[in-house]
């Protein structure tokens, strides 16, 4: 399955670098849990949740982290 | 939906690098849970959870280190 | 035990630095909970669990950094 | 509200470097809970919690990491 | 007592470097809990909680990012 | 109160980082809870937990991440 859209890190802003940041996120929880019925069985559990929130804000803070690098910061 | 504000990493200050960092953060939960009802409901359970105020942190010191990083710690 | 594939790092694209950093996550878990039985008994546990899925994506994060920052971001 | 005191990440110690780290964490916190009193009636919640003061230890280790960059180690 | 096998950072490869994160995660446990038979006790608790396992897997990650750099990624 | 021990984060060898690592750890609990007979009521609490050991662990993790930099990696 597809883990990383575009099979590339490169993107043209911040802005772009975050949805790609958002969708590796994802796509890796896909990886862990395929099935999809499942994911949307637990949508609403930590939808209500928010440490839950919190945490995925965590995740998404490390995803960006390195595709920022990897755009060097888009300096 | 807008995730960097001014969809750049840029900032003029330590100050304003620690602000965006909080707007990122947040901008990351909204996008998870875009519902602004869901989230003024939860509003008050974090904010009375020292272990949600703790993990919120988290997220914004992670946030704000790849920040200072693309403004090369504003020196 | 085998813990990182092939012994090495690099990889040729990001999607396969990804697949990388997903086995190395599990087989990390692997080397603490050797018990392939243990480990099948636990599956349904945090697969149906978001809070469970969220760490596992925060540790392939993390793994992905290190494993991005070697094959300098496929640049 | 003030985020970084002195507007700088630059420090003359990793002393300073620690308190400044300190600092910062704490009011990233008061960002997001601004009212004094509900903060005081948490401090003792988290005090005495050992995970709590261990979550806060970690976020203390993340800022840290961004000033000793930001300081080039003080070497 | 010994907190870093051979007292170095430097391994030959990704395999053994994997090894050594191991190895250090274990060792910062023995030192903050000394008692050998405590640590047992614990062992079950930890080796059948899914959320133990992916934890000890996120403290293996941040070491290894640290082997990693200091080897150079092993290029 | 005294944070960074010697106040320097240069060390000799990996054994003395990782030792710093864990000082440093300690001292930052003791600023965010100076009262020692709470730190000692807490201490039998989180050394028979094996989630707050490992969450000591990520600390140590991180705190060594940024020794090993300042020392660069004792190369």
């Amino acid at each position: 399955m597809e883990l990383v859209p575009s099979n590339s890190l490169k993107t043209a802003t911040p802005q772009e670098g975050r949805e790609l940041a958002i969708k590796m996120a994802r796509l890796a929880i896909k990886a862990t849990q395929p099935d999809a019925e499942a994911r949307e069985r637990l949508r609403p559990v930590y939808a209500e949740n928010p440490d839950s929130l919190i945490a995925i804000g965590q995740v998404i803070a490390t995803e960006f982290a390195t595709i920022a690098a990897a755009n060097d910061y888009w300096r």
